[in-house]
């Protein structure tokens, strides 16, 4: 199993329009991705103050896309690319960072 | 639901051993974080080059712990914070990034 996590970096002097990116940006992107028959999940997250430090989230917001492969994320996601990224700017100018990983160990209670 | 994620920065001159990490340290923090009643679940992951640049990954290993709170988790860590950080030479020297995040959408196929 393939996650594809976009999270995006706390920048001071950039905003960042959670509800927006939860109410419309990421409903629009998980409807559209999870058409793909190798999609299995997605959570999206605020980042939020350290409990003991207070200091500031290293990501103001994450999402993570679980699918079956790389490749099948690259399939699912390249026939919306243009669409799903021309609709970052009505949320943020933060770039996203974009990481690739294996879910080598998953365990819910 | 809160998500405490402890990513390592994929870093040239410093290795992380990830058999290491994945057989016997993340073991260990599992059974021992998930001994507390606010533990939902856990993954861990192995960064992986982007498959189609090619590029390095930002991470090279991630765990993603959930539980009900950040004082949940700070209550089930600090008993074994000392024995956890303590295990960390042992296959890197990669500094962690630690993000507290809480979930806003969950999905699963």
């Amino acid at each position: 199993m393939v996650k594809v996590s976009i999270m995006y970096p706390h920048t001071p002097g950039l905003t960042f329009d959670i509800d927006y990116y939860l109410q419309t940006h990421m409903p629009m992107s998980i409807d559209r991705l999870s058409a793909h028959p190798g999609f299995h999940g997605v959570s999206v997250e605020r980042g939020v103050a350290a409990p003991q430090s207070g200091l500031p989230p290293v990501y103001v917001a994450l999402c993570h896309f679980l699918f079956t492969s790389a490749d099948d994320f690259v399939a699912a996601f390249m026939p919306h690319a243009a669409a799903l990224q021309a609709d970052i700017p009505n949320y943020t100018a933060i770039a996203p960072v974009v990481q690739f990983s294996t879910v080598e160990i998953a365990q819910a209670r």
